[in-house]
């Protein structure tokens, strides 16, 4: 009976993850803490008044020391005596540099949002989890961010996309190193490509494909994985397919 | 007989990468221009007074758009009807976090100065650059920047350092792919660990032996190399050695 914490889950992957970890057995599944920086939108809306309680919505402004220090206060409020498991820094940002890495437009941005802020969440959160059974930190990261392939995704005009996820990557390796002792698991977890807002109508899965591939990782990695990068498996994309020649086969992916 | 700009040649490697070249033949090395952020320090000032007019200082503020303009201009102007042919981007900052990562130290700063500054006097430089005849980046990274190696240097506690020179690889690679079609070479090179004010009394090197060894990758390294990341040759550290098993075999480094 686990409790996770979802960041950005007013769309996109995070509303989903939300939506399917709620709807796990409560054995599985506590509670599922979703944030977001603003107002509730409809879907994670519907979503809270169908969980019979078990999704609670977190105002989170994850770049803000004060907000994020509230956060913990209401999750540890609401938990009573237990801690939070399952930290899933979701929440990212990423920008298009039409005409040329000379004029990368959102370098500052996606340092702050993809990497910055998840160390300050992180953080933030520690020594409530550090109280907890599962003690697990899920950084959603993504294979253009690994340098090892980027020959591959050369042509996608998102540098800054690209070096704040390889930071991400190094960021997650550092907590994994020093909080591994302590019964943390760190894991940087590639999600798919996802029909989001962010991944766009061409890319590989639907958002329900990448969370529920997502969830498996999550649930199947433990301890001996902290500090990996891990793909997703998703049956029928154990090879290189589609328009950017991506595969999902659960494997660690390269730095 | 080519031109070389380095920034952060003040002090450090840098300081000693501007003597070095300057002591090259007038047919390998035409001009070295040493950047500083303040003032000229007295051993930068010797140099350029010792240097037959080899080692010119410009006043370079990296994180400046402003004053990069003004320093293009300066170069420009220098070389008259020729173009920078090499571009150093040396000049670094590496904060300690003493007590954890969840407290650590100098994330932003080190963005700003490894990552973001190295991309503001690149990105200032190509339209110059692009009329010579070598369109060299030299981009000094550390093996300490490798997710790779990591778990060697778990120990370490300079996560931010760490974070950012993984970014700045990923900045390397991603100038390498966009601009090795117009004939520029981008590499990561890491220098060594050297006794610097940044590298310390421990470290394994000289800042000569550095120094002298980075030249060599630059000299060595001609287009076949655009974006690798590429460990200095020093003979007797082939195979791991000293206090941190830290090997010098002009290998490439695993990201
Ligand atoms: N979709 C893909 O193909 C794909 C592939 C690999 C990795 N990923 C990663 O998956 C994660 C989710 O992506 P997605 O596809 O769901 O993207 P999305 O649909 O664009 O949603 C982005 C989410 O991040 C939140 N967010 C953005 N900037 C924020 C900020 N400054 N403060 C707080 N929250 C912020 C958004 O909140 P608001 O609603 O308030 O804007 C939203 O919830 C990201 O980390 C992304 O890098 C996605
Ligand atoms: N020493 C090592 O063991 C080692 C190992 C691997 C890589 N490196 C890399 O080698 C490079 C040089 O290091 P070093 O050992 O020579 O270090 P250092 O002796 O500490 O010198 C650092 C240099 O960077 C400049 N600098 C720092 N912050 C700056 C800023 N905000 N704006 C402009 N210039 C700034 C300094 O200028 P001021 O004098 O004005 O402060 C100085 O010239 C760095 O990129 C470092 O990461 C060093």
């Amino acid at each position: 009976m686990s409790s996770y914490l979802i960041t950005g889950a007013g769309r996109g992957l995070g509303l989903e993850l939300a939506s399917q970890l709620s709807r796990r057995p409560r054995s599985e599944v506590s509670f599922v803490f979703a944030t977001t920086r603003t107002t509730v939108p409809d879907a994670l809306k519907s979503l809270i008044e169908s969980s019979d309680g078990r999704v609670v919505h977190v105002p989170l402004q994850i770049r803000d020391r004060t907000s994020i220090e509230r956060a913990v206060a209401s999750v540890s409020d609401k938990l009573e005596d237990r801690a939070l498991d399952v930290l899933i820094n979701n929440a990212g940002v990423m920008h298009f540099t039409p005409d040329g890495i000379a004029n990368m437009n959102g370098l500052r941005e996606a340092f702050e949002v993809n990497v910055e802020a998840v160390h300050s969440v992180t953080s933030g959160f520690l020594s409530n989890m550090k109280k907890g059974g599962e003690k697990k930190v899920i950084n959603i990261s993504t294979t253009l961010g690994s340098i090892a392939y980027s020959p591959t995704y050369a042509m996608m005009p998102i540098p800054a996309y690209k070096i704040s996820k390889a930071a991400l990557d190094m960021l997650t390796v550092q907590y994994a190193h020093e909080l591994g002792k302590d019964g943390f698991t760190f894991l940087a977890v590639t999600p798919g490509w996802l029909r989001t807002d962010l991944g766009g109508d061409q890319a590989d899965l639907s958002v329900e494909e990448g969370a529920k591939a997502t969830i498996d990782v999550i649930f199947n990695n433990g301890h001996e994985s902290n500090g990996k990068f891990l793909n997703i498996y998703v049956p029928g994309w154990e090879k290189p397919r589609g328009v950017n020649n991506n595969f999902y086969n659960g494997k660690e992916v390269p730095w």
